[in-house]
């Protein structure tokens, strides 16, 4: 079990780490930074690569909304959620805080939302709560769903990662104007205590919405997808 | 065969709303869109993920061109066709009211063209009728040979999410500036009805174009390349 | 041998009209043009996607520089280099013919270079012809080295489509500004005769220098690599 | 092991002339450049090609930290430490001279930095020592861990190169703004001596950063993630 916490723990700094470090270092850098689309590939590599390093281990969650939504759907156990929770919030608030120093190493260097999620004001692109938790309880659902199809008995085996992955890349290629994309609580506490912003008020609403998403995506795999020898 | 459906429609629930869902939102953002190029790699994604995810289940055609397609060349039968037809049409739709809400939590926001395909005006380049629809019949047969000869018992198992979705991210670099890309007759007219400009009138074209190119793919496949064996 | 050639002229006409379109019809698009990055991955992904749908066919070369280097290495027969170099040839045409067509359907269009090769005036940066013959000698050499290993015994299976697709991207994204990028006397050769430049008076290096990086590369892999398990 | 050799002489040259040649040639082309992400994908394909073509040759490390994180881990022989060392920096070397050549075949070209890693007023975006001393130590240390975790025994097999290729991508995309990115001393050596700035002055660093995460990543990988039937 501690093999496992630990690449939990891992597996989130680095998502943390990458994703969210890609965003404040590199994607406004002038001419030459890499946008959303470069932060979206970022998100999604953190997972493939940490997937195949770790995922033998611990399952590679990386993500409360992951470990819920499988505990859900019958296949991890209900009493290994809280450690794992711990574990990648834990990683998360290491990355972030590793992130911070790193970034402060520029002169004149501000936080800002240091990559936090947010809706109103702190929202990106300006969007309404509303469409901020739509949005990521639709995402959070269809990411359940490529996770728990694409580790299926029935799906071909080894690609699981590459699928889960780049669907993680997919998600924020849509939603980074709206949420600056969440759907992993612990991702958006980890950064949140960094912003300099009021990121922190709006936490409630990016572990609601992806866990939300997770349950219901769990739930129309289970319900209206799995076929009995799929488990 | 209900949950044969139901994989059709979520799948084509993610391809629309991941596609046209990041052109919509994400593409022209402020200095940091993901531009044609993040559009491109999205909608291939879609499939990637969600093929992996329910491939199993349903095929993962998530297009009526695609399942007429497979129909023409032997392997999907085509009693299952027009029920298939009508899971993605729903999908489709289902995907884009969704976006439409999510899209107008953006104050001042209004829907334009609302990612959908056109030609003359409503072409992104302004390319006329002929063009488009060339390009249309072209890219879906090659959609389909890629489709057919990558599922095919000689093509190493496993890898063909990646060939096909990948192909998708392909077409898209290609002819968004054309078309916007359809290649896919649910796509185009989940749109299309929400758009503020005349792509309903279009619409036409974009299930003549791509339901000819998948005959003709699929036809290319059986006759010209196909060898006994590897179907 | 028909069905091998068939696959040839399909996939040399997918690798030009995909490739080369990306170039002519979408790379500077204004505003969300997909550039040199994103036709790096539109040249990969028409190998990669045709590689596995007719790649256990005719062996998915696309290429004369390919074919030869196979033959040099003693992995392809002699007898059949020229028909694949004439299927190969003929593909290119028949793409680039097509794609003439589709992005004439743009009023005010002119074809300028359209997506050729060139050296001196003709390279995109100006580049003089001893860097253009070296860039084009050593990537050929690599591309042939990377194409000889993924599919030696000894590689994993199933994989070399991905490896040998992504090399040609990686190829483009180093020497589009150079060159712009042949590796491929085919893709050379088709669009050359549509360019309003005097690309046809240059095309004989993107016939020499690819040939040549090819034998190069097949020999080191053949005398420096290869083990006596590994064909 | 004289074709172990080779084989990490010509994939360190393909990683430096790959991931440096795009950061010269194309990183920053008017209007169509690649940018940074552009550079990122190129380097990580670097990799991921060259491990698929002759990883299983010499077992694909093209860096000095690579090499030594894996003979801590128990995985590479210390005997063999020092020859690959040395045929990683000749091929950084010998790629660093090919380029150089190739890029001064462009009227006017100066060097400038010649993409070569810095700090301070040598780093892209003004990063201090500090800052880049930490990034690149956790990042190798990352790299290590994905390394160690996708060629372990309970990791699927033939997807490493995949998950290592795209590793490096992810830390370049976070990574450029503040080190340029290294990682790798033999890719930061080859460069260095062409730089018109002060670039081998600070060699040393990217030297010590990379062989102390290498040895950090290895050391968690094999006392805390490690399981037995794991080796």
């Amino acid at each position: 079990m501690q093999k496992k916490l630990f690449a939990e723990f891992f597996g989130t700094f680095w998502l943390v780490f990458g994703g969210c470090g890609s965003a404040v270092l590199a994607a406004a850098f002038p001419e030459l930074g890499i946008g959303f689309a470069g932060v979206s590939l970022a998100f999604g590599l953190t997972v493939l690569t940490m997937a195949y390093a770790v995922g033998h281990i611990s399952g590679g969650h990386f993500n409360p909304a992951v470990s819920l939504g499988l505990a859900v759907s019958g296949r991890f156990g209900w009493n290994d959620l809280l450690p794992y929770w711990a574990a990648q919030v834990l990683g998360a608030f290491a990355a972030s805080g590793t992130l911070f120093v790193i970034a402060s190493g520029m002169a004149g260097w501000s936080p800002g939302g240091f990559a936090s999620n947010g809706f109103g004001d702190l929202s990106p692109g300006g969007y309404s709560l509303q469409a901020v938790l739509l949005i990521e309880v639709v995402l959070t659902a269809g990411f359940l769903i490529v996770i728990l199809g694409a580790t299926s008995a029935r799906a071909p085996a080894g690609f699981a990662p590459i699928a889960i992955g780049l669907a993680l890349t997919l998600i924020h290629l849509i939603s980074i104007p709206v949420s600056n994309t969440s759907v992993n609580p612990a991702r958006s506490t980890g950064v949140a205590f960094y912003a300099e912003t009021a990121a922190v008020g709006q936490l409630w609403l990016f572990w609601a919405a992806p866990l939300i998403g997770a349950v219901i995506g769990a739930a129309i795999w289970r319900y209206l997808l799995a076929t009995p020898d799929a488990e």
